[in-house]
């Protein structure tokens, strides 16, 4: 049996896996093409396999993404071969919940304008602070990250509301409504909160109207994927400060190119997709890999964190 | 009965006072000096009353400070004069624990890195990113905001250790020690957030070996008084790269004068004395006043918060 890592592990953690497996052969490879034809697993990011790479691959029946998002597989060619998909996606709910958070709690107690203060060497107090406790927060998609998110926002005195497909119930959410009734909530939240994967049913969900009854004040965060809303919808929504604030971790376009408006504005905050960034995030990877593979070897042929391909998440 | 405050509520705020207590004479001046020989009462920031402003104050019975610190205030002439005194230390609680934690966060999630690329326009995912879950923090003086500090700490997975006078146990710490054994826990934590008042025993509290005991990554936060540490000690320690950073919102003289190294350190966040602020903070001063002021009425000598004049909180 061959796996075929596209990326590189640390030393000690090739020496851990091949050890662990002896009949197993590992081969690791950067954004690797050499070993698809022969390899039985391949283990990716998710954004380095194409059409032509899963034609070639003979043998593959199992691809584990090493991330949360597939959108970037080439999914017709994946299901046409009957290839198992499956992801992390429990790994990020800690990182990109410490960040969602800090972003949050940095804007209520102005830390950009604490951080531009000392720039300035100047002494003000006229931080104009407000405090998240008692702020009302809409998650929309609250999946496993999503669950996390709701669960520290109660910690801090915030009132959770949460947004998936069907309105039901879901953890850490003191309210649920479903996708058609976002609308109707928006106007009494302070911050909107996306951790939605990309689909065809996400794709441009929130439009002009929904930030037209979003509060002044709210807070608009896109921690899910870009594609949530079209950009020039979002641009507008700021320049006429519908909302008061775009926190970014994801684009339409990735990198997001120089001279972009966003860059530039005062009520944006970008951030290059690195809230799921952690030193502990390969490790964790690994071990959702090792459990799996554990399973596959007994004939077991259901990882966790199936991706169902034709929905995309 | 005359009641003189020294700074100036919002007029709805007056206007509530005087609907509340008829029979009470309010006066309401800025840094005001005019009233004190007539006040009963005078309710001040702390900031502003002298030596000569209690001889003058020949019916001052109680002096309510709408701040936590009363090191400004002159203790012996307070004392002579059996002058009792209490403050709000309880209304600082939130805003203060969310800028901690938003500071906290910011560091580990790498804040400072994202803001400084969107200004130069610059994609770039080398974050360096860490997590604040399965850290160890050491909260030095745990009342009523360390507390706070410690249940929002655990809610994130941290190992909170408590550290008071005595080494009794203290809410939200799952470990205490007490001041004489602060050097022995130093190495085995990641962040030591201090919010110890000013009192003879804290001052220079923390030496230069308090801090080479500490890890070289470690976070050091002071959200108390500027004289827990030498500022030359604590200078020598980020020089020496003793620790990775200091997160300081107060200052043995302030305002922080230009050109004092602080300003620059890439190590060092300075936050001018804002950790407290908040848009609900004099209603919520203003709610414990008047429940102090019913008992008061009520000849209850006792308002809640009392400080202690001779031990300094």
């Amino acid at each position: 049996m061959e796996v075929f890592f596209t990326f590189i592990p640390k030393e000690h953690q090739q020496q851990q896996l091949i050890a662990e497996f002896p009949d197993v052969e590992f081969y690791f490879e950067y954004k690797g093409k050499s070993r698809l034809p022969t390899a039985d697993i391949v283990v990716t990011f998710g954004e380095d396999l194409s059409d032509e790479d899963i034609q070639q691959a003979k043998k593959l029946k199992w691809i584990m993404v090493a991330s949360a998002g597939v959108e970037k597989m080439p999914h017709a060619a994946i299901l046409e071969k009957g290839i198992v998909v499956s992801n992390v996606r429990g790994i990020h709910k800690t990182p990109m919940t410490e960040s969602v958070l800090a972003h949050l709690l940095a804007l209520k107690r102005s830390l950009p304008f604490i951080y531009e203060q000392q720039r300035k060497e100047e002494w003000s107090r006229k931080s104009g602070s407000t405090e998240l406790s008692g702020s009302t927060a809409l998650i929309i998609g609250p999946g496993a990250i999503g669950a996390e998110i709701g669960r520290l926002l109660q910690a801090f005195g915030v009132h959770t509301i949460g947004c998936n497909r069907s309105g039901k119930s879901a953890d850490t959410m003191e309210e649920m409504v479903a996708f058609g009734q976002l609308i109707d909530v928006l106007p009494k939240v302070d911050v909107v909160i996306s951790v939605l994967p990309s689909t065809k049913e996400t794709k441009h969900m929130l439009t002009a109207e929904h930030f037209q009854a979003m509060k002044n004040e709210a807070i608009f965060m896109n921690f899910g994927r870009g594609d949530l809303v079209e950009e020039k919808v979002l641009i507008e929504a700021l320049e006429k400060e519908e909302i008061a604030y775009a926190v970014l971790d994801v684009f339409e376009q990735e990198p997001l190119p120089k001279g972009h408006p966003f860059w530039s504005m005062p009520n944006v905050v970008v951030s290059p997709h690195v809230s799921s960034h952690s030193e502990k995030y390969v490790e964790r990877a690994l071990e959702v890999f090792v459990a799996n593979l554990k399973k596959w070897l007994a004939e077991d042929p259901h990882p966790s964190n199936l991706v169902n391909m034709e929905r995309g998440y």
